[in-house]
């Protein structure tokens, strides 16, 4: 028996006017997932407890079985993990951007004019560099974004940004969040890469044609999201299963990647709204031949409900609800185990992430199915898996497939 | 947004047959009440957990989002800062009573024949005594009332009480509950202190006066409640909320002012059955005005509880039902979120606490309304929230109020 966990990003929402004061699951027109409702059992999943609003990291980390309270460290590792930069325990590794500064010093794009082309040849130019025995890894991600990973002994995720987060204003200095000798030579380190780095960007015959061609140079880092590599359970060895990881957006592949998954690599997977979901879910058919377990993400929810647009969301949801229908039990002979959620609330309302819990299916043929008869946040509190956590989940994904790992004798 | 928090003390309850099979609260007419559950979430609340039989003390805790287990050591420190008695984290607190004792030594009156007038002098004549190098403060309370505090190096609330909780018997020694050194100077104090004291308050011309005019002497204290003064979280600092914690109770204060809630003092505000109800709700809605977040407790229902009297206390929830009318959005302009709760059932057939959950509502205007339309017990088990824990319902709270605080990025 196979597993296939559809996670779709944000999907959970609050009652909204326009929509007749229904959500935007709700209010969307979902035969299919309905169907896989009315044949399976509902819940409402508190990904990372009651009341917390979860991280996109945090949030798949939990539904993956790891306590992010226990191994969360920062994102840094997992987008670094997600562009293919290898991260080792103990790295520290951080989000970085290209960004442009002034003669003056202050930070006239954070961006760099969202720079598309080039930073490959750009980061290639620090990768392996030494700062105080500190090893600078670098790798280009999309647009104008990179990671950056620090190996080497005594370092410390207990560093503030540089980032501003606002333009016409100075980098901020990377300061210590503890008092550790670890912490003091991680800024220390960081504040000599930046400054080296600007040198060396300015210098470059790439920057001086992007100014002769009238575009913004990318001339600095703004660095953040600094995360220690933690030692994280692997995921395929700690449930037995070949596991795929289906996803666009760096964050999901790198967690998937930190855990032991084996992340599918295809242009086509992008993690927007206007991704092609039936390429996605194509993908998804045919990796249920080699896997037992494929985890499929879908990104394009959260950004409408980002954007306060829950009509959008609806149809969104709608596009994802057809391509699902090859899945269901009339339709595949495969026996398979669904779980269909989300990894936060991200209410139109607050264009942002919630705590409020998200509804969820699991499926198998003979599973103790109740009597709700449609996908929604309403209909799912009345289901038969009550509150669940998001821990919880993958043992009972795996009490579906049969595959019990008895506690005790 | 703002947050009412309004906590019905022993709320939740047990079918009576004297009520037609219900609870006071599904019993009593509480229109009001009954408006916000069909307007909101509803569900049962574990206040410290499922089968567990809270305090009042720990429960208050847990509803503030503090573990007991982590956080509690005694009642004593709640009691002390409840009257104004300003505890150090390290102190060690008690509760105590002004007792009488005759020649022979045995507790004539643990009351003092509930003395009301001139224990303050009384506790003057203690108040920075100094015995083997710890320091006494003394505050009185209501009635026989007071609080004890021994300031110094090497204290421990491992001592169990001299109150031999009836009358007619000599008070019990001090005796160690561990073996630490700590402990075993505590006790040797407080034996110390009680014997000086009692020559004391013998000697003193009120007790003379009183013996006189035939009263019952004050000439003993009788000590329990051992707690030491914990470090508590910074409630206003931690949630970033400015309180008000609005009750009559020194309990409920004393949490609130350990918590680094701003406590209204006002005379009016009495925690018994026949507390000005309008009284205290005038000065909850004006709280609303200068406060981000309005904690009010009323302690009438677990006061009929105690006596097991269902039908009193079913008429009380129905006063406390009529004050709330103007707190229903129809009726307030400000957006409020709102949750009423007890702190723990106490079913009127046990006369005391039990571990029963307790209704909840949460209401804010966009939450995920349920289709349950009373506030009730039974009701309240079929709404969204389910099942909850007293230690996640700040998290729910600032959910609704939108002060977001993720968890991860």
């Amino acid at each position: 028996m196979k597993l296939l966990f559809i996670v779709l990003d944000g999907l959970g929402d609050r009652p909204i006017d326009e929509l007749g004061g229904k959500t935007p699951l709700e209010y969307a027109n979902t035969p299919n997932m309905d169907k896989l409702a009315s044949l399976g059992m509902n819940g409402l999943l508190h990904v990372i407890g009651p009341g917390i609003t979860p991280g996109s990291d945090t949030a798949h980390l939990a539904l993956f079985g790891v306590d992010p309270f226990e191994y969360y460290t920062g994102r840094g590792p997992f987008e670094a993990a997600g562009i293919g930069l290898e991260v080792k325990e103990g790295d520290v590794a951080f989000r970085t951007n290209f960004a442009t500064i002034n003669n003056n010093g202050i930070i006239t794009d954070r961006r760099a004019g969202r720079i598309r082309e080039g930073t490959e040849e750009l980061v290639a130019l620090f990768n392996g560099m030494e700062i105080d025995g500190i090893k600078i890894l670098l790798k280009a991600g999309t647009e104008h974004r990179a990671a950056l990973v620090l190996r080497g002994e005594g370092l410390s995720d207990k560093v503030s940004e540089n980032d501003p987060h606002v333009e016409g204003k100075e980098p901020l200095e990377f300061k210590t969040l503890d008092n550790s000798y670890e912490a003091k030579k991680t800024a220390e380190v960081l504040t000599k890469f930046v400054l080296k780095a600007k040198s060396i960007l300015s210098e470059t015959d790439f920057n001086k044609k992007r100014k002769e061609d009238g575009l913004l140079q990318a001339n600095y880092f703004l660095i953040r999201g600094a995360g220690q590599v933690p030692k994280l359970p692997n995921f395929e060895k700690e449930y037995c299963l070949e596991t795929a990881c289906i996803a666009g957006g760096g964050l999901y592949k790198g967690v998937g990647r930190m855990l032991g998954m084996h992340i599918i690599e295809d242009s086509r997977l992008t993690g927007g709204t206007n991704t092609d979901l039936k390429v996605k879910f194509d993908i998804t058919y045919k990796a249920l031949q080699d896997y037992d377990f494929v985890f499929t993400h879908i990104k394009g929810t959260d950004n409408f409900s980002h954007d306060g647009k829950p009509v959008e969301k609806a149809k969104f949801i709608e596009m994802v609800d057809k391509e699902m229908k090859r899945f269901l039990p009339d339709n595949i002979e495969r026996d398979l185990v669904i779980m269909v959620t989300g990894d936060h609330s991200s209410p139109c309302s607050f264009k942002d992430h919630s705590a409020d819990p998200v509804p969820i299916i699991v499926y198998s043929k003979d599973c103790r199915k109740d009597d709700v008869e449609k996908f929604g946040e309403t209909y799912a509190a009345r289901g038969n898996l009550g509150h669940l956590m998001g821990k919880d989940i993958m043992g009972i994904a795996l009490n579906e497939m049969r595959l019990v790992h008895k506690f005790g004798s």
